[in-house]
Order: C-alpha cells, then sequence, then structure tokens
C-alpha cells in the first residue's frame, strides 16, 4: 500500500475516517465575535466556575470534548486514544483533563498548530487499522497564555500593532472508522520553518514561511481544489505574507482565509491582528468549518494549523521563533 | 484487520518495524556510570560546545539522531516522520534540533514517558502503511531541568533522598518498515493516573501507579514472557511501590527493573534515588537494550516509559502530580 509519493510529506488516507462529533467552548470576548452563536457553549465567566485560570482551560477541554462525544453518541471509554495539548508549560491543560477522563492518551506540543496535528494523528491512527474511536482536542485561555508567554496581566502592558490576541477557546473533535462525513482525506507533516523573528508579538510574521511551506510545496493539489484554505492562527498580518509569498509564484489565493480573522471583529473587538492560540483554530474548526462541511456549504477545505514554537527562554538567549504548519484535508464526501 | 481487542490499550502491530538504527549521547557523570561504555558519545562538556545548556540539549539531540541515521544508513532527508519531544517548556530542545535537520516533525510531550510515546507511534504510523522511515528522539539535560522544575542550580538546594537525578542524555531510534530487527510488536498507549502525589522531588511515587496500570491490566502477556520489563524512571522508591503493587496481586516481578536504576551507580554517584528525565530512558533503550536484543542477550524487552506530567504551576495552585506510562513491547525476532 502506496500512500503517498516519495520525499512528498502529504499521506493520502485509504480509508478516510469520518468525523462523528465535535464540540467548542469558549470565553466571552469569542463569543461576541462574528462566530457567537456557532459555539456549542459560551461561559461568561473567565474561570469557568473554577479557582484558576490554568484549571479554567481544563474544564474547557473536557467541556469541548463530551459535546463531540455526545455528538458522536460514544462514551468516553469507546476512545481508543486521544490526541491534545495546549500552550500551558507541560501542557496541564491537557493531562488534567486526561486525568478526568481516564482515556488513553497521547499528549502533543505543537502550539497553535496543536489542533491540526492532534486530528492528523487522530486519523492516521484510525486509517492504519488502530480501533475503532479516536479524539483529538486543543484549547488556550487568554489569561494562562499571556502572563506565561509576555508580560503579567496586572501590568497592563500596552499591546503592539503586530500582536495577536490569545482565544479563549477549547475544540475537540471524535473521529470513526466509518461514517456519514465530513472526511479526513489526507495530512501534511509540517517542518520547522525559521526566517528569524524575534519578535514575541509578532507570531503571523514568524508562521507564515512554515503555512507557505505546507501549503505550496506538498499537498499535491492545485489550491483551486479546496473552497477553503484556511490557517490558524496567523492573524492579519501573517495572512499577508501567505499571500504575497505565492502572489510572488503567481499563484492568486482567492479561497484563502484564516481563522485568526474569522474568531473576532477586527475593527471592533481591539484584538489587533487577529486571533491566536491553539484554541482559535481549534474552535473556528469545531464552531464553523465541520458545521458547513457537513451542511454543504464547503466540499474541500485545508485546515492548516500553525504553530510558533515561541519559547520566552529561547528568545531570552538570543534564538528567533521557528514555526511549523500542519495541514489536514477535509471533504464532505470520501 | 483488528488489532487489538475491544477495551484494551494494547495495538498488535500487524508487521512489525524493524528498529534500523539508534543513536546515544551523555553527559560526563552518566558516562562515568555503569553504562557508559555502552554510549554513542560521552561529553565532558556539558555546555556540547554551545553558549547555552538549551542549545546543549538541542545539539544533543542532533547528534543522536545522526548516530541513528548513520547506523541505518539513511540521510535525514529519509524521515517521512519524526516524533520528538524534551521537558524544557515549549519542547524547545525538540524543535531546534528539529529546525536543524527540516524533516517532517510531530512534537510530542509526555514528561519521561516521550521515548516511549515517540517510539510507539513512529511504529505505529509505518505499520499504518504510512511511510518507509521514521524517527523518534528524546532528551533531557541536568542543567536545563533542575532550574526550570526547581530551583536555581546556583541556589546549592539540598536535594532529598526521595529525589532523582535529571539525566544529561539523548537518545534517537530510527525505524524500518522491514529489516532485520529487532522489532516493536505491540503498544500499549497509557491512560493518566494519579494518586495525590504532590512532591516535586519524589517523581517515583507519581508515576509508580501509571506504570502498575499499563503494565499489569493491559499489555495481555503474563509478565514471565519478558526476559526484561524495564520502566523508566521510577528510581528506588518507584520501582519498590510497582514491586510491591505486582506484589498485591501475588505477581512477582522477577525480571523487572528501571532505567533509573541502571544509569548510575546509585552508591558512588550521589543520585539519591536514581536517575529521571525523558534522556534517561531514552539513553538505557539506545545505549543498551536495543544491542542486548539485536546480539541475543534479550529476546523480549517490554519498555515501559513513565511520565511525572509534573508543572510547577499547577503544583503551586495545589494540584498533585499526574503520572502517564506508554508501553512498547521489542522483540528480537518478528
Amino acid at each position: 500500500m502506496e500512500t503517498k509519493k516519495q520525499g512528498s510529506r502529504t499521506f493520502a488516507l485509504t480509508c478516510p475516517p469520518s468525523v462523528a462529533g465535535w464540540g467548542s467552548v469558549v470565553g466571552k470576548k469569542e463569543g461576541q465575535g462574528p462566530l457567537g452563536r456557532c459555539f456549542g457553549s459560551v461561559s461568561q465567566d473567565s474561570y469557568f466556575g473554577e479557582k484558576t485560570w490554568e484549571r479554567a482551560e481544563s474544564v474547557m477541554q473536557e467541556q469541548a470534548l463530551a459535546q463531540a462525544l455526545e455528538q458522536a453518541g460514544q462514551p468516553a471509554g469507546a476512545l481508543d486514544a486521544l490526541f491534545g495539548g495546549d500552550l500551558m508549560n507541560q501542557c496541564i491543560a491537557t493531562s488534567y483533563a486526561a486525568r478526568s477522563t481516564g482515556v488513553p492518551f497521547f499528549g502533543l506540543y505543537g502550539a497553535c498548530s496543536t489542533m491540526a496535528e492532534s486530528l492528523a494523528l487522530a486519523a492516521l491512527l484510525l486509517d492504519g487499522g488502530f480501533g475503532e474511536w479516536t479524539g483529538a482536542v486543543a484549547s488556550s485561555h487568554f489569561c494562562t497564555a499571556e502572563r506565561q508567554y509576555r508580560t503579567p496581566l496586572e501590568y497592563g502592558g500596552q499591546r503592539t500593532p503586530t500582536a495577536q490576541w490569545t482565544a479563549t477557546a477549547a475544540g475537540a473533535v471524535v473521529l470513526a472508522k466509518n461514517g456519514p462525513g465530513p472526511y479526513v482525506t489526507h495530512v501534511t507533516v509540517g517542518r520547522v520553518r525559521d526566517r528569524g523573528i524575534k519578535d514575541a508579538n509578532n507570531m503571523g510574521a514568524a508562521m507564515a514561511p512554515a503555512a507557505y511551506d505546507t501549503i505550496v510545496k506538498d499537498t499535491g493539489r492545485s489550491s483551486g481544489f479546496y473552497d477553503l484554505i484556511v490557517t490558524g492562527d496567523l492573524g492579519k498580518l501573517g495572512q499577508a505574507l501567505v499571500v504575497k509569498l505565492f502572489d510572488q509564484d503567481g499563484v492568486e489565493l482567492s479561497n484563502y482565509n484564516d481563522c485568526g480573522l474569522m474568531l473576532y471583529d477586527l475593527e471592533d473587538q481591539d484584538v489587533h491582528c487577529g486571533g491566536s492560540g491553539c484554541g482559535c483554530s481549534a474552535a473556528v474548526l469545531t464552531g464553523l468549518l465541520l458545521e458547513g462541511l457537513r451542511s454543504g456549504q464547503w466540499q474541500n477545505i485545508l485546515f492548516c494549523g500553525t504553530g510558533a514554537l515561541h519559547s520566552p527562554t529561547a528568545l531570552g538567549q538570543g534564538e528567533s521563533i521557528p514555526g511549523i504548519c500542519h495541514a489536514v484535508a477535509l471533504s464532505a464526501r470520501r
């Protein structure tokens, strides 16, 4: 069985797994955005009833996964494996959420590419003949991420024009070996790309080269095949850079958008360059894209998770910010 | 194709991938231990020629992977996917090492279970029909880990009797679809277990329940099948706890050891309860175990990566330390 051309980074799935259920949980600000009505639940409380924001993020993951399992009509115990991650050091939102469900668990770190990375591995495992049900989950929380990566929230630091807003959001997906779709048909594994960006407030520029590298070089289809190519989350600046890179190749990306531009109203919600964080693309996928594939709004989507593998420690030592982009092709039909 | 019984967490690989190459890189102290002569290379310089210990850890991964690729007779470009991780926040040792090789990369976070987690996924991907060559890599460095998880090195804190010594070590493995072995025959996916341990200097106790949960409940073989069951890295206390848990079930684990007890001389090297860190089990696997399978010293080994999903932030908020254990069954013959 040959599932990919030699030297390519794209695996074509032989029997594409079906997305059997999905769930999304967001915070107040995300609920006020253009996609506010699309999400499974919106909390007005940034603590989600917990004592700390870190605990809150775990609860968001648990709730999103519970929604996805309910839609799939399965108990948590049905999952043969759950793939997940988040932005916190040691990925604790995910570890503690996985503790509560007690399912077989693979922890990932892919920064904001985590939803695509987890979805990719969950699909590859099933298509490889391992198990019947797999899950993928990712989250971020503005209040856990900003103080860890940049400045204490109480500091009230002025945000630069290039900054993005870390989404308070979680998304989860449950895959089945068979079902009515939508389907995961292809997976392109990302490579770490680095063009020397050292500004922790300009993640879009750090990730854009990786997005370009994955979309253009390897999917083996023309960009016109997709009704929608969506990166997550490059924001306004990063998205413009990707458009420019394609433009240099003479390719017009008319069907291209970015989750960071879709989650918020950039004019009215003071998010500067747009949304970011693992939860941003996770929530747009599970709140909007999968529903649109099921309803017939779109037939083919290329979901490209983009992650800035940003470390305050490495930046302090003079390192630049590497980026990665994993792409997952989704289709309404097999 | 049914590769596991329903409700089990063990996948039996249909066409077990062959471990085509392995590499190990350790620091001075590890080179002075009982396995000192087994490793691919030993550095007397904790900086490995770099300006920071964080950069040094990336170099260790690059060197270990280069050894593994050389033994496999393949260039880095042959890898269809590399799975890897480390203990540092945002797993930067791995991200920057993956940047330098430029191969398709899946980032993982599994604390000290990372070598088993990456090996498991690299094997599942190949056996699933995806690609020809995959890689797995993990590392830790005493100087990057201790200051991040506990106290600044300069502080010279007194270590408790239950403490383990984070190994300065990296291990890498290259898998092939076919070859002369040793082979990865089974993978058991871990679950997050937590018995309420809150002592950051007692990781062994935090991980022991997960090791017991994975070894006893799910491998579907009697423990006597294996010439060696090896956990990594519970240390003296954690290992004793696992033995006790089995003892309560009336099972004597006569063939059981722990990488944390194998890497150092506990009497003479002042490591208290033994070794720990992703690099400890990675180096014992790639320095000793795979060689022993190839030479005929052992026929069947159950390699159980144990991780304490420990977070200083979560501990400070009153959380306990969850553990996880992924097991990979290795055999000299298919």
